[in-house]
């Protein structure tokens, strides 16, 4: 069946059935807009992420997935204020020839990643296009005091993050063809790529304290000390071997001749955080994320550096959209 | 310019460039998501909506006009419900060759429409892609218990517009070259495609004056009525007469040789309310909106009928997506 057969309120109906009414909606989809209730003394937190076909996932990637990954990468960035994700509006554009089994699929791994982090979808817009075209809207909620901000970093703070970097480009490779690694490796690879952890608990964790600095890893380290250190007007400093990355993505890198730290700087789709604490506050937070390992120190001065060895380098900042 | 000149990083300063901070912003745009207020005791409420090239807009239309309809329809959505629109972010999918020129034009017109209702735009994302793709997520706030529901339409209800329809139709009659009316009407008409006006104002008036029920005309007068009479489970009659039109409207139409209510039921993107209110309510109603009209009749029963001199007819839904 593809969507034409379908049509938009029959689209619409269809992924709307069998959704639960959950905490705090009180007017659910169906209506011009939803109603929902935030918590008392709470500030709220929006934030928008898109993907594209043929930029972000191919026309012949899972709909489970990009439905997953569409919307662990919102999650990731209401983490990243140290919030909590609660309310979303998904915009769909389609072709009218879309698989309608496509479109359940990426409604299926949708639901299954809101189900997991308390997410209720509570609306959206749909229509036609040339290419599938998604883009999430997540209100969050985030107490007064603890938000985490990218420009927060201080001068003398560890610069940390909450776990090893570097697995989603190597799960890329395995899905691009270009990899073919033991069982184990690829399993944990792939996971890395199509099932991203958005750090929440951990966003929350180091608010509470101390830390008021993160930033996700959505475009790689590299990119996001960058944003950091501009908006804190401070300089990074990342000591390369401290970096964590995992057996599987050293494995998978030096298999494809790449350099396992370029996959760590420049892959992204990691969605760990990049986060900053007073030196005094680390050994508080290493106890609570037993993940997280400094990386580097904050500096006065501006721009980001990487140390390998003896060697103090710039830090070139990576991929950006357009260019 | 086009935008791969200017890349995304230059792309989202550039957007970003000049932006005064809106009261209840705590964290503008440049971090992972927003942080914002919401008034103690108020309910939030959240819609989206998007446009696509080549769906909702030409390629060679004016960005300015684009960019003021996409947020005036998000407005609408949330004056539908009772709400006052507070905080918006925007998905833009652009191509690498779009003019930044038009660029700068869509975002003149979303901070124009933005200013007019007191919205404030706190972030976005962007990304390449083959056509231009718009979506903007609209937080607003209601009063608990003023909500617009579009299941709260009694029978006996009194059925009614906040103003003349048909008007956007007309003027997309002078956009496509079928029209060529006297210039009084033309510019009347025009403005109706190009600057519709959410009802924002009447929406909440109206709430606080007994209606229960409304939903704007995005779609067309018949659809709207469709989803009224489906969601309260009553049937919906509309005097075709009592229809309330301009006179640009019924020359633009009458000059194309098409029914001016076919304009009103099918043409959409008037952005007025249809709403419901009991009869008891209507003179208070109807001296505080003026330009409102009493249109019809909610019944017992369901489906949605039109009153033709003699005749009653069933109103047939009109245009979906995708079809």
């Amino acid at each position: 069946m593809e969507l034409k057969d379908l049509g938009e309120f029959g689209l619409i109906r269809r992924l709307l059935a069998g959704q639960t009414r959950a905490a705090g909606v009180i007017v659910p989809p169906g209506d011009d807009a939803a109603v929902l209730e935030v918590t008392a003394g709470q500030r709220v937190v929006l934030t928008c992420d898109c993907m594209v076909e043929d930029v972000h996932f191919l026309a012949k990637a899972q709909g489970y997935d990009v439905g997953y990954k569409l919307l662990a990468s919102n999650i990731s960035d209401i983490a990243a204020m140290g919030g909590v994700p609660r309310y979303a509006v998904v915009t769909l554009v389609a072709h009218v020839a879309t698989s309608v089994a496509w479109l359940d699929d990426l409604y299926a791994g949708l639901r299954a990643c809101a189900l997991e982090y308390g997410v209720a979808i509570v609306g959206g817009d749909t229509s036609r296009g040339e290419k599938i075209m998604l883009s999430v809207a997540l209100l969050g909620e985030v107490t007064p005091g603890r938000e985490l901000l990218r420009s927060s970093a201080q001068p003398g703070d560890l610069v940390c993050v909450t776990g090893p970097l570097g697995g989603s480009a190597a799960g890329l490779e395995i899905v691009l063809g270009h990899a073919h690694p033991p069982e184990h490796f690829a399993r944990e690879a792939l996971a890395c790529h199509y099932r991203p952890r958005p750090q929440v608990a951990a966003g929350l964790l180091m608010a509470s304290l101390g830390a008021r600095c993160a930033n996700d890893i959505s475009d790689g380290l590299a990119s996001e000390a960058h944003e950091v250190a501009l908006a804190s007007a401070v300089a990074i400093e990342i000591d390369s071997e401290k970096v964590p990355q995992t057996e599987a993505t050293l494995f998978i890198a030096r298999a494809v001749g790449k350099d396992p730290l370029d996959f760590a700087f420049y892959g992204g789709e990691d969605y760990e955080l990049l986060f900053t604490v007073p030196e005094q506050a680390w050994p508080a937070v290493q106890a609570a994320l037993p993940a997280a390992c400094a990386v580097g120190l904050v500096r006065a001065g501006h721009g980001v550096f990487v140390r390998r060895g003896e060697s103090l380098l710039p830090l070139a900042r990576g991929y950006t959209h357009f260019r």
